[in-house]
């Protein structure tokens, strides 16, 4: 991201943890730091714009109340990252009682983001937003397509949220999809070949697809990938929130309780099936290796 | 998909039940015909070349079975519909016992297809289905995108089936996450602005979010639309292959029932909760109306 906003004619200081990340964006264009006092120290706009991007809870909490100690009235900070909203909205009181104005920004996009430009959810007041309309115009696809300000404080992880729920239930559908072809032994389906004829006028065409025709493409079978599927903490938010709505998302629960079962390699609620059907029926037990 | 093929070049006789729909290719620069057994004397290429695309199951037998009854050996059907791969795989049986070709393409691309050309999903000899690639690279989005000859008889359907079970999971996905988005009223979230922040960048961006963002733009509300999904066939065939097969697909099989539900407007399972709770914990009872 650093990257596309140097490229875009914005000045940029970059640090972060790791040494290699720093020199990385300075081989880009960036000026480098070596710490978050430095970094800031460095920044020369009025307000100064700091953007925060680690990973969520304690390290963003504490990153963005280290970076307020070392702001000024008027300063922003943004977190793109992926925080829960509802911290979202505690970091923004917090900060406001500093005089420090704070914006959240949803960004999606990976690591193809460089090339193609971020979806950018953005929440915050409106008058603070417009004064970063720039950075937005330059990290988006296009200076006005793939980036919004959608709400007030919180609005904008809360959108990014729901499209990660979102997300959970693509890619699952996708999985189960190119499942059902692979079993289907008698007709020899090259799956890569199927997920080339849909990006094309079909209607699952979609992002997703070409990253799963990629994986196809590197190896049919994917022989080298554990059948082993973590989550970062979005999908389980949208579970709770449609909880929290009462609002039924059977399907987005389900691709994420899915998850949970591929991590779960003792599996012993499939002990306890089989365990069950042998004590009523007499089914046989297959012995554990 | 007659305008189509006339706009490539090729030589287009039409017969449909209906009036208009004949009509409509005549206008657009194929032949007309007002029997089926006019429609195939027009045709003038050796071997001739019968494309059927009407609904599946009864009528697609019996139309099959009729073009056959007027067809030479070495002639050619295609069916183009979405019939289940079953009786397709029969309908190829049938025919090679009368010397007719027949071959299977499932078709992707509904009403914008014309303009970005269909996804074509292709099933049959290979000898046969090379002699039909000039059709297939009209029909495409281009010449070398978004076809092919998947395998043998019946798995061109096949694969056409499972791309419409991902397609259930991937709308049942969008509609979750667009109903939590529209239940968090707080944020005053304008969800057409969602859906047009994330057509750009994100991760969920594809052609169904796409026509989302359609229907959002026409009325956010979607208050004319009721809430009552139809299935056709191909979502509900997927569902029985993951269980012919034991592989698991418990996503699609999910959006499948949650058309279901949508169509229950009685929802005896729902009042059957709702007893049982009144039954064993003195629960209330809303009275229905």
């Amino acid at each position: 991201m650093a990257t596309r906003l140097v490229q875009g004619g914005h000045k940029v200081v970059g640090f972060a943890r790791s040494k290699e990340s720093v020199e990385a964006a300075v081989k880009n264009g960036a000026e480098g730091a070596s710490s978050l006092e430095e970094a800031i120290k460095k920044l020369s706009s009025s307000p100064k714009i700091v953007w925060v991007m680690v990973p969520s809870g304690k390290t963003t909490t504490e990153t963005i109340e280290h970076a307020a100690s070392l702001l000024n009235k008027g300063d922003i900070i943004i977190d793109g990252g992926n925080s829960n909203y509802k911290e979202t909205i505690a970091h923004a009181e917090m900060l406001a009682n500093k005089g420090i104005d704070f914006v959240d920004c949803g960004t999606s996009g990976g690591i193809w983001g460089l090339a193609e430009g971020y979806s950018l959810m953005i929440g915050g007041k409106k008058n603070v937003t417009e004064k970063l309309n720039p950075i937005f115009e330059t990290l988006a696809p296009a200076k006005d397509l793939g980036w919004g300000r959608v709400g007030p404080h919180g609005a904008g992880h809360y959108v990014k949220m729901i499209h990660n729920g979102i997300e959970y239930g693509m890619m699952q559908a996708f999985a189960e999809g190119f499942g059902i072809l692979k079993g289907k032994k008698e007709f020899e389906l090259d799956l890569a070949q199927v997920s080339h004829i849909w990006q094309h006028g079909s209607v699952v065409r979609s992002w997703l697809l070409d990253l799963a025709a990629n994986a196809l493409d590197e190896d049919t079978e994917l022989k080298d990938i554990k059948p082993w599927v973590a989550d970062s903490g979005e999908g389980r938010w949208t579970v709770f929130e449609s909880i929290d709505l009462d609002v039924p998302a059977p399907v987005i629960t389900l691709a994420l309780q899915m998850r949970f079962a591929s991590r779960d390699e003792e599996n012993y609620p499939a002990r306890m099936l089989a365990a069950l059907r042998n004590q009523f029926g007499g089914h046989a037990i297959k012995k554990s290796e």
